[in-house]
């Protein structure tokens, strides 16, 4: 019956309120695990100031990933937005979805610790490990759409096929993107990267079509 | 009263929400907790690659405890979708799971480093240690399972007594599973541990019966 | 209106729903941070299994804390079914509990260091540290009770005087409970404090008030 | 139409829930993490005591920011309350919020880093540096008053001009007392900063208008 596949009897136990949760207490965490990375420099008394600018691609870092997440939740947010409810695909491509999300402060560690402490080579595969995370979490997130695509699951009163293909050629710009800002980094100077990962979030942010949505008309 | 016993006043204030709340919480922390273990290698100048490379059992017990968890949620997710109140009893049961979840990012530390730097016995005990958790997770999960069942508090639309028995024969297999895994590892090789421990999780993905009923019909 | 005030229009936006789910968090994170003080032991190769041994106390102390965070929650839980809406008095009182909450991680910690590595002052030292922090959590508790109790927001259809009577006499006799741990510790053996401070919380979940309240009668 | 506009049809699916679930989310792990740099002192046995009392500058800390990061709750909570929708603006200014309550664990481990090790300069250093983020977390504030005053979401029942306007004013009121904390610290001594820093969360909880507002008149 068409009722119960758009409308289930009781659409927060059985629809995607628990799914959106996780996802929610994912992110928050996630988006929280980063600060650890900051820490209060251990230094000789009085090379506090110094030691605290030393530190400074542990910012860019923090930044980059933290508007990263940021993104993620509100395109995340857009689209559950018009699912009433979830099969073992889509819960799995979301899980897919959080696995790189979770996975995301580690790739900033260490982005973070290269840009410090290691030479060119280090610093070039830090970028390297960042995009390739990116690239994954740009898949899960292209068989998440497909999916919700291909079942149909969205309700019939919002989106078109239209929207939908623009929801797939965002990830796949995105992982694109990322991939360049690792070559620039291996090709040009490595510092290229770090600025890459951190404009690229910034542009999703301003260009989001999901908060257009979002936006009351 | 049947009415109040299956559908309390206020669904929301005095039904399973702030337990799935609670439950939601220490899952999407769980999962994120695990992150915690993969860290950048202190390494000299120009040995990342080689850093990060050397510590792949760290990645391997990532996967797996993430997998695991996730699993976990998932048949949480399902189960609570056909409770309506919880009672003492099914609060603690429900609250041992989620202190088996706490734990588990522990035994993943302990398999990470055991078989990045331990020798063959620490490997041994670390698969142990490992297997006796998931082992007493299951338990808790059957203690759950029992007093749900025992208790009627299912909603009569949803399950029968067969769909009942398959699910508390779902964890006694997985513990199996985790035994014969350390078995395995310390019978033949330890690294037959983790991979046992990567493909239990993968085979509840694919097979999982909770999933199966969430799906509209 | 006394419509206002038990039933507020919008009682999801107005009520007590981001009290509860601010709440959730904290217990849930709570939990989980405690985790984070079983490590991995570094030890030499082959000593794994020693080094696990040795470390029984952080898995006592880690058991004491989860339970009594787990107690905390069910009260809270419980409390909270009855409450629609919340005042600045109330707010705060909850965010002294949350705080009693988030803080105990750290005597956890003290405590486990203390039986593993320290000697018999530092043992009771930590002791004396833990039932502090369980007093002041205790005279959160008591000040949140009794600010409920004096306003009066409770709804009118459930409990009466004598259940809140029982309510305030808990949290009392818990704390006294607790400095009793410590007392014996310091005139005993400091183990003892240990083995209070597990079974108090074990007492509180088998016979809590709140839980017998949840269950449909 | 105005209906949809401070209405929407499924108000849990698009409103501002997740909005306010992400960001309980974030102040709750933010109050949680806190509690990480309160570590069990790695001292010679016998000197647990000496340990605990030596780090009294973490324990002033972790109450600065707690008090901090529970009132930008409690106001957080209060302007939802009145919030029925979010546009692109009001999401990454919220967003902005969450980016400096994520960050504040850091500035308050150097905080406590440098009153306990570091020198008179490194003290100064510290405290410039967490009034900078508490000035940068009013900027944030600010914006998203203003944003929310000037496209009118606030739904016609509560609020007037006046009261948005004394909602702007204390922000800016905040950001001068945190200034004036660290100046008093380079100007006297530094510890009037952590002085400062702890009262002004404290006057915020004792005089938070939208507290006020939630009490059921």
């Amino acid at each position: 019956v068409l009722r119960t596949k758009h409308q289930p009897l009781d659409a927060h136990a059985g629809g995607t309120a628990r799914t959106e949760g996780l996802s929610d207490g994912v992110f928050a965490i996630a988006m929280t695990v980063l600060v650890l990375d900051l820490r209060a420099p251990s230094s000789r008394r009085g090379t506090l100031l110094d030691g605290l600018v030393e530190q400074w691609p542990a910012y860019v870092s923090f930044l980059a990933s933290f508007l990263y997440i940021a993104v993620i939740w509100t395109n995340h947010h857009a689209t559950f937005r018009s699912i009433a409810s979830t099969d073992r695909g889509v819960t799995w491509a979301n899980l897919a979805i959080l696995c790189g999300t979770v996975l995301l402060p580690f790739p900033t560690a260490v982005l973070a610790d290269a840009f410090r402490d290691g030479g060119r080579a280090d610093q070039q595969t830090a970028a390297i490990l960042y995009a390739a995370l990116a690239v994954l979490m740009s898949a899960a997130w292209l068989a998440f759409s497909f999916l919700l695509h291909r079942r149909s699951y969205r309700l019939p009163t919002d989106g078109s096929l239209a929207s939908w293909r623009a929801q797939m050629r965002r990830p796949i710009l995105g992982s694109l993107g990322y991939a360049c800002g690792a070559l620039l980094g291996v090709l040009l100077v490595p510092t290229a990267s770090l600025l890459v990962f951190v404009l690229i979030p910034l542009y999703y942010a301003l260009t989001s079509e999901g908060l257009r949505d979002a936006r009351p008309a």
